[in-house]
């Protein structure tokens, strides 16, 4: 049975020695979140993991939901009671606003733990994370009477929430979204149409479901711009905050799937559905986009999640598993053979997952940063550049952190040889469940759009000319400096090669859209590896800078610390050189990607 | 539900047009294999694989084999239909010689219609494709009273072949193998032990079971050289050939799994249970190796077929799919939006796959006509040249054709979206199914160990120079054909990153062998691409030929001729340039791979 133990000294580090957070200290919620305070957290939600949840995780792939003839859908053995620790616990609502119950503690936290969560149980983390997005659409642009009558309960985590975007003609393209609302007389809508693929769509953990659901209001405009965001509630809410009747949605059926058994994706009915319209009329894609950011970076997190445990798990079967001969002679004579990971290929790709995980963590703490600095900060000049880096690098995250991490999953089962194919060892379930994250939230080629053809433009490139300035200032700020060469050099070149690429898409692309087409998922990896790369960069500088000052203490000790230094190399040396082959890819264009007529597929 | 054809036009284009089988009509077997007949038989082997395999896929995944409490396996409804059709039709001793009863034809047509059975079900098609093997060692190591009493029924196909290496403590290091071997007074053996993951060690599909079984002589020496390779039937055989008591061995569990379900993964108790040496005692190494280079071409022909399936399957929903529209403006404006085949990205895709598996079938073929010539050639040197080609493209097709198998086979689930995930669209399947040729039959890791370390020194170099002199030879011959340099081009810079890492192999792992185990995997990758790029030379020279020649007929016509050198030239721009990567990180060696010390992980 797999095991998880919660990387709770590495993000400590990451948050005191890599980030300084106390630099945020002016900022709301974050004078609050002392390192004792985040660590006693941490600790906790690291234990509610390890004890609670993982043992779930498995019982959880064998058992999977089941919806009963009623249209009820019960969740997996010990999901309820786990639930309601996790409610219990204040875990859901740990960074939403004190207003509404919340406890308005930095949302890089809740981000934090949420790895934590689904590093645990994929599955289950599903359930309460996506409350934490719908929470956001409705804060951002609900009114105070919306607010009112549906955040308390959410933010506590009594009452979940869903998004609901999909049906079976419309996916990526919203424009093609059929179903429909109609006013009724006290302002509300009825929702009538059929959604797919919604996860926890119909659970027995809590007590009512605040559907979030796209729909047309009848006379709409065709096309995205006359798309609504609706709250469906499952059961009505009285004006008292009593629960009332069933409102007219139900789930037709759950699908099986590949992995998140634990998790209900279900077919939705609406029929005559009551909803509170959120936001303007026809402008409800911008207030679904806000819980879609939120959930993208959620996801991309759930890619590093899986890749964590993954690694965990095949460091300790390396350590045991006796096979073979060290190639440079016997490393334990007296055993019958060698554990494996003595043999350089099982390291190559340990080292491989590892590298990508630090950094990733990294990534996914500065990103969320942003994020939160965009929301709280008090000086308009930062909030700006905050929302600028969010927006950037979130396709970034998404799709480069749940590609990674569905290959680094794979890559750990690998070495358990026969036995990562046998479901017993736990193995193959975290590649079936890390599979989920490259799809849901926007497919990843959406991402790789998204970055190429929208974040890139935007504003005339304002933000990836700061994020370019950034990376730029960080190599020539240490280029001199010897003991960082192993990581600056590097990302020297792949920076260079980044650059290369977004001029040739700026020189070929805005005639031939193609080009930019046929490149963006190399140039989203690209982004992804030199974004990695800084943060390589950021660790080694505090790496070094802690191991100069003797300090003791802190979250790592020395050797710990030296080998992160190992770490970073092996990125520098064995992960970086892919920009290369990518600008080399990018470059080649378009033309035998579209040459070839449709029939000749 | 998927769908598969055959690719029976391809396989004749390259059999007639690139490789010239004709060539070899002195050679046993060849003569009888003329265009017709192959094609005809193809075509009657891809209608059973349509018609009757492919049905069958999705039942035997969802239904499974069952263990009975007697030891019984039933494998899923159907198959046992489908296996009588597939013995009445002469498929599984099609090329085994005509003495046993087989049709004595090419080694390589075997290999190509075990594409397609793979293609249509792979887990129904590794049943017989394990007797193959058998029946090989049997031929090369057995004596005639062995070749006698087994070998006509196993051609037949009446009784089927296992192979039983692995132990709980014993996968790739065979040294560490306990079951042992008692010999009895009348020159046979008492064989007691415990072998797990067994491919269809159990099953209800043919009257008996030949184990080919590897097991210690009491006395022998440890390790490798201490291990002897003896058949062991389920039922024994009377002299007369009638079928006599059942034999001591037993399924003790069938294992539960990540694909693969419709065949029996079995744990197998031998409780001295009677079996045969097959050529000398302690020598069962070499004899198994027999079987085993015959099963890891078959399974890196499974990674080609998983890939090929899932392309097709891919291509038909990336046309009926309408989401979005094209970059370029709407290309069928008449619909509510385009097909999804008109976007870049998806077309990229589908070319990464498409351009693997046309170049990946032509390199089975030509390593399947490598083994035929060794085999069967009356050229003494012919047969050494086959020989060595043979044995070191072997571990290349089995690593490097089941890791982009599997990369392929999630490629194109990802075309799907949201629906490559729901079990029902059978595009998880292939994924799971996939992951084991990565697995089994040596793991990836031990192929690129092989190529590396046994088959590159092996001879001095004779293998690898002439394969580089090949190449060399063939970009040299046709370097100024302007038709030629999409191909050619890119595939001199992929040949000079080889021949560099093969060079820096030789100056810095003779004496740090680390040194290639770390780069050991990127090394057999950067081979592989290579090889692939060659068969796209020849591949690209055929084309050219026969539109020169103006040609009307053979298997392809002029326009998919055409299409050809689009997929060659993506291969050239898009594929070829990772090797430039691979060299990077081949030669920045095992320094940062085996710094940090074990207790680190």
């Amino acid at each position: 049975m797999p095991v998880y133990n919660a990387p709770t000294d590495d993000v400590m580090f990451l948050l005191n020695d890599v980030f300084h957070i106390e630099r945020h200290n002016n900022v709301a919620g974050f004078g609050d979140a002392t390192p004792d305070v985040v660590e006693a957290m941490l600790v906790e939600a690291g234990k509610l993991c390890s004890e609670v949840l993982t043992p779930l995780n498995r019982t959880g792939d064998i058992e999977g939901c089941t919806r009963h003839e009623d249209g009820r859908v019960t969740t997996p053995t010990g999901f309820k009671e786990a639930y309601c620790q996790l409610v219990a616990g204040g875990w859901v609502g740990l960074s939403c606003p004190a207003e509404y119950g919340g406890q308005g503690l930095p949302g890089t936290l809740t981000v934090i733990i949420n790895e934590f969560l689904a590093s645990a149980n994929l599955a289950f983390s599903m359930y309460s994370g996506l409350v934490q997005g719908a929470v956001a659409a409705i804060l951002t642009h609900g009114n105070d009477e919306l607010k009112r009558k549906f955040l308390p309960k959410m933010i506590e985590g009594v009452w979940a929430g869903t998004m609901n975007l999909t049906e079976p003609q419309c996916g990526t393209d919203l424009g093609l979204l059929r179903t429909k609302a109609v006013k009724q007389p006290d302002g509300s809508y009825k929702i009538t149409g059929t959604k797919i693929f919604i996860s926890g769509g119909e659970q027995d953990l809590t007590e009512n479901i605040i559907h979030l659901v796209l729909a047309r209001i009848e006379g709409a405009p065709e096309g995205t711009k006359g798309i609504s965001l609706f709250i469906v509630p499952k059961v009505m809410v009285n004006d008292d905050g009593t629960l009332g009747a069933r409102n007219g949605v139900a789930c037709g059926s759950i699908e099986h799937k590949m992995g998140i058994h634990g998790n209900a994706t279900c077919v939705m009915n609406y029929d005559n559905a009551t909803g509170y319209l959120i936001g303007q009329e026809n402008r409800g894609l911008a207030a679904m986009f806000v819980m879609m950011n939120e959930a993208r970076l959620g996801v991309g997190v759930q890619g590093l999640a899986l890749s964590e445990v993954a690694y965990q798990n095949a460091v300790i079967y390396a350590k045991e598993r006796l096979q073979g001969r060290s190639l440079t002679g016997p490393k334990f004579p007296d055993k019958p053979a060698d554990p494996i990971i003595v043999h350089p290929d099982v390291r190559r790709t340990l080292l491989s997952i590892r590298a990508f995980n630090e950094a990733a963590r990294a990534l996914v703490i500065q990103t969320a940063l942003y994020g939160d600095l965009s929301h709280r900060s008090q000086d308009a000049k930062e909030r700006q550049h905050a929302d600028d880096m969010m927006g950037l690098l979130t396709p970034v995250v998404k799709g480069v952190l749940t590609d990674l991490g569905f290959a680094n999953a794979v890559n750990a089962q690998q070495l358990y040889g026969g036995h990562g194919y046998i479901s017993e060892w736990g193995m193959e379930q975290f590649v079936r469940d890390a599979r989920i994250p490259m799809i849901y939230e926007g497919a990843n080629g959406i991402q790789a759009l998204d970055l190429v053809g929208r974040k890139l433009p935007k504003d005339a490139g304002r933000a990836v000319m700061a994020f370019f300035a950034e990376v730029q200032g960080f190599i020539n700020a240490h280029r001199a400096d010897e003991a960082m060469k192993p990581i600056v050099e590097p990302l020297d070149a792949s920076l260079g090669h980044l650059q290369a690429a977004t001029m040739w898409f700026m020189n070929n692309a805005l005639k031939a859209p193609d080009n930019a087409g046929a490149g963006a998922a190399d140039y989203m990896h690209m982004f992804g590896l030199v974004a990695l790369g800084l943060m390589w960069g950021r660790i080694v500088l505090a790496v070094n800078e802690k191991l100069a000052a003797g300090e003791a203490g802190g979250a790592l000790n020395a050797q710990a610390l030296r080998n992160k230094l190992i770490v970073a190399r092996f990125f520098g040396e064995k992960m970086l050189p892919e920009t290369a082959a990518q600008l080399k890819r990018i470059e080649a264009g378009a033309g035998s990607v579209m040459e070839m007529g449709m029939e000749g597929f």
